[in-house]
């Protein structure tokens, strides 16, 4: 991963809301990463193409380099809408990207589309990438992918297909409780991992009575019988777990496999072998480069 | 509730966390109402004493006058603590309120304990004064008294005993989903009450699932299938709906009525009613007034 004196044979670009990851590919099948603060959320429509350049200029060669793109970029409020396939669908193609007109000449720009489902209404942007390289890499995949993150998704894949998917907002839910809500003052310590297991099993067996039990942990710690990582790990517990209550349908009897890094998706491994499920996980990170990479290559998954 | 040259025999103050609410109260039983945004979150201990002169300076004779105040400023972070006495119990009355030496020497002032249960832990301060201005209007009632706000509190009443309590998020979640999640783009819009009411019973039938159908609202709006008017109406009445599943062991075949006023009410109460439950409302300020009142002079509820 040296950077290389040779312009990279193109571009691979994972632009979501709050970050932008830019990987340049090189012809010996080595890459450089490099990544920026510079997200959809930070941008109007003509900032897209002055912050990508801020990161590849000094890179970029006297030709012109393709430059893949997936994620946020492709909505409304993005570069240029790259417009929403609907499921049944395979996780989407070179074919169907939208091809940007760049002020640059060096660059040819494609973005991604999205995947939609009508009903229950549900949309993905960036995942169906991740998706692409999961099923690039394990082409005879048949069962449920779970995405962990802000939006976590479960994704039913069969015959090479996103057959349907939901999105539950847990992710979001735990950044808004643990920062802007009363419960801000009772969860900060390290996570109390047998608490989260607890919690787990008693949103999974009452997720109706989240609500009240999401207050007890303000009300345990100041009475003094719970403490802050016994209630984090709770918090953590009672989200997720209430999300499996929520997605069983998708994950029971099914194989499963989780695409994400980091401590999150750890938790939701845990979650389901609590369950007697046992789900292997990849990176989110070597998913999208894989996905792109398969869209730039136009291999068909 | 015309000003009066006389100064006031008493004051009853509601000190909550985002606001001050005071009542001069005349010996002839008229009554002045003053507020201020000085509540408890934006103010230091030392800060309670100015704040409430600031109100009422102008008002006070020469001669002591009691104040009593219920709420936020006898947490552990008010004006001084007063500790929360135990569920099973009837609401605080005087005998049980901190006296706190104040600077001025014009104010005698009382500050009511909360209600805390050991189990589920659960804590409220301010409601009990509520309760005990509802149980002295209808000394006879036994059933179960609902307290829509930021915090909802559930509350089981019988032989003018707080029995048990739970409080839910629900108040908290709404604000936090309206106007800091990805949610935002997709309910500023006037609510749709047809879709209030369907989202009610979804939640009811399938509490589990509301994490997904929360993002499906950003979704629909997205793909032009839901109205922000509908999505708002589908929001509250999945957050409602599924605190009702969460309450139902409270509410299933019992007396209620619900404390408080306005939008926030009318719709517990029409959420309710969809279950069949016919529940009287009363004004939570006029409860406040009433509990004051009745710990002023020390009706035994």
């Amino acid at each position: 991963m040296t950077q290389q004196t040779t312009p990279p044979a193109w571009i691979a670009v994972d632009w979501g809301t709050s970050n932008l990851r830019v990987s340049l590919m090189y012809a010996d099948g080595t890459s450089h990463c490099l990544t920026s603060d510079q997200g959809m959320s930070s941008l109007n429509p003509d900032g897209f193409e002055p912050a990508l350049l801020a990161l590849i200029d000094d890179h970029l060669g006297t030709g012109v380099t393709p430059v893949v793109i997936c994620g946020m970029a492709g909505s409304r409020q993005g570069w240029a809408e790259a417009p929403y396939i609907a499921t049944p669908c395979n996780p989407p193609s070179l074919a169907e990207a939208v091809s940007v007109r760049a002020n640059d000449p060096r660059i040819a720009v494609s973005i991604l589309p999205g995947v939609k489902q009508e009903k229950p209404a549900d949309v993905m942007r960036g995942e169906e990438t991740q998706i692409a390289g999961y099923l690039t890499q394990n082409p005879d995949f048949d069962g449920v992918l779970c995405l962990p993150g802000t939006h976590s998704k479960w994704v039913h894949i069969s015959a090479k297909e996103i057959v349907s998917f939901r999105t539950f907002m847990t992710g979001e839910m735990f950044a808004l409780l643990t920062k802007q809500s009363v419960l801000r003052f009772s969860v900060q310590d390290e996570i109390d991992l047998d608490a989260f297991d607890i919690a787990v099993g008693d949103a999974l067996s009452r997720p109706e009575t989240v609500g009240a039990d999401l207050f007890a942990l303000r009300a345990g710690t100041l009475l003094g019988s719970l403490s802050e990582g016994a209630a984090r790990g709770r918090l953590s517990g009672l989200l997720i777990g209430t999300e499996l209550a929520g997605a069983r349908p998708y994950w029971l009897g099914r194989d499963i496999a989780l695409i994400g890094a980091g401590s999150l998706t750890t938790l939701y491994q845990r979650a389901l072998a609590l369950q007697g499920i046992t789900a292997p996980t990849v990176s989110g990170e070597d998913m999208v480069i894989s996905g792109l990479t398969a869209a730039h290559t136009q291999t068909k998954v």
